[in-house]
């Protein structure tokens, strides 16, 4: 690992636990995620502290995956350090994608306000299962594009589209003849209309995350992303790095839920002696110990698959199933050793365990990434191969 | 199990489901629980429909525990149901406790307003663990009483005690020279001073868990709720009844939450075919059903136990901590089987996912449970007893 | 629960514990199960004790489910309990179909041996896996039989076919035109081969279980049990109440190894007290407690269904999920409470460990128990109804 | 990673398939291990196939304990490969102590005859818990030694000792004046009885686990290892890396118990289709693959802390713990989803099932491990140190 990533790292704890935490009891963070007006107050600081967009360097070049790790991580440690530092999801993943595919243009008008941090941005994938739409297989897509002189008109319904409200761009994926594109607009746009934003049980992401209706939207031509068609290849280039990078910010949430666990477990008494010093207790924060260094090795070794250049979509499955189950348990058992103190707002545990619990939903549920393994698994089989070369 | 009980139960059920479900997007539902204005609304349609205060006869007579259990698993089917029938905690158990301790007048001015669902309650016991207090552990309490001519007066601090905003009659706990006692007030009073309502992660119950501040409060001598020093006694009376009952409240809760996840599963569709057909989600709904029978059987049997005028001490414990434990899994498994729908407010799931996470806390952590669990039986071994006839 | 059935389990348990315990280093005990002439020796005392074949009456009659749970679980003490006390896999079963199906000189051929002691028997139903053959899945059998004369001519392979070396009664499961059948034969014979004995890793099971070649067999007409393309229907009446009397026999030696993990728990001291006031020991036996109960919760609730005339499959696969797993859970906390004398033999609680793990496969493993319920709660939700009447 | 280490976990691979798998099924290993002819067998096979000792360079050096996982995990494919290979326990710990404190001449007697594959060893550390000895608290031992004129005279009993019955070199522990002593000693030796060799769960280690008396033991004071009362030092000098090693070779089977599991999954059908193909069981192929991909990163992180010169305690008890369980888990998956296969002894799976379930034991069972972790965390927090740096 590189010193320019422990430095980066280093600075950013510090700011998340100098400038960042103290922010946590704000008032304008409410049950859709923090106000854009706190989000810019905390960028502006980030900008300051020299810890915005860390993973992007001035020359526009990405950290390696593992470093990026390291520097995701820290900004985690607060539910609010992601936005602050502008790492967060979606954000950070479309950066990423932008990076990668977009064209010179695009990036000058797109990608520029995101990376300075002044505007947000929305990815427009997911849709209503209720209306026999995607839900977590992307095949169902029901969302349409169809190219009417300079123009693409595209209509459709997307659901879970998270930071939707207040973002500044969009990339809405839809269904032409070819197959799956992505369009670059600019928000707001009165063909995108916001039919309410859920009320959801974690509330760290600013704009909540919304169902939409998006009818007769016209985009130029030339705000298509990449080539009509080819949408899925670019969903699946965005796919395991912004998976991945969930893994890392939710794992420094985990740490400092776990840090507030242990403090509480050390200082106060039950029963005649230190909570710490109850098995019962103890032995929780053992787990957790354990628990948040297999996290951290599973993201640190699917971040080297990544960098070799591999998609890494079983890498990354398996990094995300281990990672997410294994954060709820850390959260769980930090509300569990806390008490009543754990079950409620006095500390951010009570936060890391809503917001954890929809990690294990978000970016594909538990037993969607355990489906595709096991059709990995009898692949490798038939063609003898070892599915993950394990050791 | 008598037919008065099975005919109460119905009577609840068709109540639920057709009265008061329909509320439980009504907007008086808030952070700190629904409003008091809501909770009259609501009672005053169980009224009329013979269901308030159901496990409370006409003479003042209580259901058995067993029979206690088939209505409070039915007003336990919405969130909004155990206050829409006065079945809800703290009031069961305080009401319990009044008819169990209470003298005749005590009872018509403290009970009888609970009874007739007009009044709320509260129980003032738990402290906070921060100021050397008690948390799960009763022998730490600090809150004194002492005799001032006829009156007592009584300082200290409480917290997590649940439902004292907005409730009219409180039992108050502290410590005289002769050990514990307990105190019937009128509330409010200005001497309790509510220093805030927690942020919680459940918000099913009016009044929300507050910390409060006793103040020099004066009570008069015949407010005592039995003898001076036997707090204890009175409060060991309470215990395992109440929670029993919270055992059964929830187990409706999350018998409805498997309900809506299994029409979830039946209707939907990814990957090809019914949600219920992949094994993935049908194996979990198979667990539900398991977990539910055994929840209602623990319930059942340690109603049984309870029937017979012993304590239950262990049998609580036993089935407390099975019973939250089974509850967890079970309201986790409807989260991820609905995915995002799971994750959000569109369903009673996710709440039914916050309330249970609470619930393994309140009335003592699952550890508390397990650690007096093992002391009895050690104690058990010593004396040659099986700890519970197993078979 | 009768009076008669709490008499009979005093009994069995007595002799359990004074009788049989002391064999339980008996060196005729071997790796596929104890001999026929230990079994003979214990029998003899069973008989004298007055608790051979205590389930079914003088005049033929069975105790009900809910008695025989209660005389089941006392034979399963100890290992060698059920086959001491003739209330043994796959025994007890075949006397139960018997009773059901048989003519009455089939009773007096077939039944009176197996009911007075005399003999054992196996039941020829499972198949080889290997060679397309059924497993799990019944309708996969491929054995055959065909009416040639006055005799049925079978031929086939069956896989864990359970006592099949030394018994002298089989009931053989093939197929015809018609559809399954099963046949009584006197065993040995030589048309039925066993190619081995399998080495498994239970070991309480008296012939072991074996892989056998059935070639040519031919069996007078009137052994056939019931009538041609039935054998399903008579599977099905001995499926619920055989599996359940599984449930009921482990139950019993996880009772026994709680205990012995229980006392090594007091007994023994480690780093600075004894092992059960460790919270890290304290807390498994606590589980343990709940464990165990809740499994004769599951078997009693199971009893009662099938009492009422029920087949009981669901609810006969529910308490098989339930109890085996929950037995699992058991053995393995006593196996690491008594850390290195656990996996030893110096007590029965490494042979508990070992054969519960067989019973998790036994009779459907979990897996297919899940599958088969998933399908039923799908059908339920078609018709409207609750899968199991939950409270 | 060194490419000499994929060199010999290439050819040890190679190996074990090729020559030492076939021995599986070789009726020389016993209940208590494979015999020590079978042992001589396989390691002249070893020797010729340049994987003998392949951990212990020709110079005496040792590969890096990062490149030993390489090695060992490769020698752990089959149960016979680490005897095969000579890098079992306890032997590859022991000739690890001696490379690091035996003087030239300790070295010349007693090593040489362990790395040349001609002579076992024994480490007599653990003590009968039953005659108050330590079980697993070493601060416990009861066994002592005295100087008397030039040689030391050692008395006690040891329980659990790996590999005692056919050793040539044992390593002695006993308390002096000074503390605790190591002696190396010559075996077999009058003084040294072995009252009985344990049934055990497992069966993979030559000359079992033995009980034996140690009676009047006279050994020379140059045969000491190391300094008096230096002895607990030794041991920990010993311990992290031979508790990691246990990790390896176990992780090596587990793997090989996946391939088994997944080949039969992929070729059986039951109920219509490849048993993979169905969730229940392609769910816990897919939990495998990530548990086996996090035992192998546990397993590489603690080898690195070991490679700084570290002693690596905390880090290694972690592994362990991780290992250990994921390790079971794996195994219980394999078994399951090859049902009656799985428990029989037609393959591996049957015995990786239970040598893993002796390695939750073995070395420390995981409660013992959480205790000494939890006492660390609050040390930490004394401090003010991350107990771990988790990121």
């Amino acid at each position: 690992m590189t010193d320019r990533a422990d430095a980066i790292a280093a600075r950013i704890e510090t700011f998340i636990r100098a400038e960042v935490i103290p922010y946590e009891k704000d008032p304008r963070t409410g049950a859709h995620g923090p106000s854009d007006e706190l989000v810019q107050e905390l960028r502006d600081k980030a900008r300051k502290a020299g810890v915005l967009t860390p993973h992007i360097l001035a020359d526009g070049s990405h950290l390696t995956q593992r470093e990026t790790a390291k520097a995701l991580i820290k900004s985690g440690l607060s539910p609010l350090g992601p936005l602050a530092c502008n790492t967060m999801a979606p954000d950070e993943g479309n950066m990423y994608l932008l990076g990668k595919v977009g064209t010179a243009e695009q990036k000058t008008r797109f990608l520029e306000p995101l990376v300075s941090g002044k505007a947000r941005s929305a990815f427009f994938m997911t849709e209503p299962a209720d209306a026999g739409g995607a839900g977590s297989d992307p095949s169902m897509m029901q969302t349409t594009c169809r190219l009417d002189g300079n123009h693409w008109v595209i209509n459709g319904r997307k659901k879970f589209i998270t930071g939707a409200e207040g973002a500044k761009v969009g990339i809405v994926m839809a269904k032409s003849e070819d197959g799956a594109c992505m369009f670059l607009v600019d928000l707001p746009d009165p063909a995108i209309r916001t039919l309410r934003v859920l009320d959801t049980i974690d509330n760290s992401m600013p704009g909540g995350h919304a169902e939409i209706e998006i009818d007769n939207l016209r985009v130029p031509a030339d705000q298509m992303l990449g080539a009509s068609g080819d949408g899925f290849k670019y969903a699946q280039i965005r796919l395991s790095p912004a998976r991945l990078s969930h893994c890392m910010r939710w794992l420094g949430l985990a740490i400092r839920a776990n840090e507030i666990a242990t403090d509480y477990a050390c200082r106060r008494h039950a029963f005649g002696k230190a909570l710490i010093d109850h098995e019962g207790v103890g032995f929780m924060l053992a787990e957790n110990l354990i628990d948040l260094k297999q996290s951290e090795l599973m993201i640190d070794w699917c971040a080297d698959v990544l960098d070799t250049g591999s998609l890494g979509t079983a890498e990354s499955s398996m990094a995300k199933v281990a990672v997410s189950e294994a954060l709820m348990r850390i959260a769980d058992r930090c509300v569990q050793v806390m008490g009543g103190t754990g079950v409620s707002g006095e500390t951010i545990v009570e936060q890391a365990f809503r917001e954890i619990r929809a990690f294990r939903i978000y970016d594909g549920p538990t037993e969607v990434h355990k489906w595709s393994l096991a059709k990995k698994i009898k692949r490798d089989w038939k063609t003898d191969q070892p599915s993950i070369p394990a050791a």
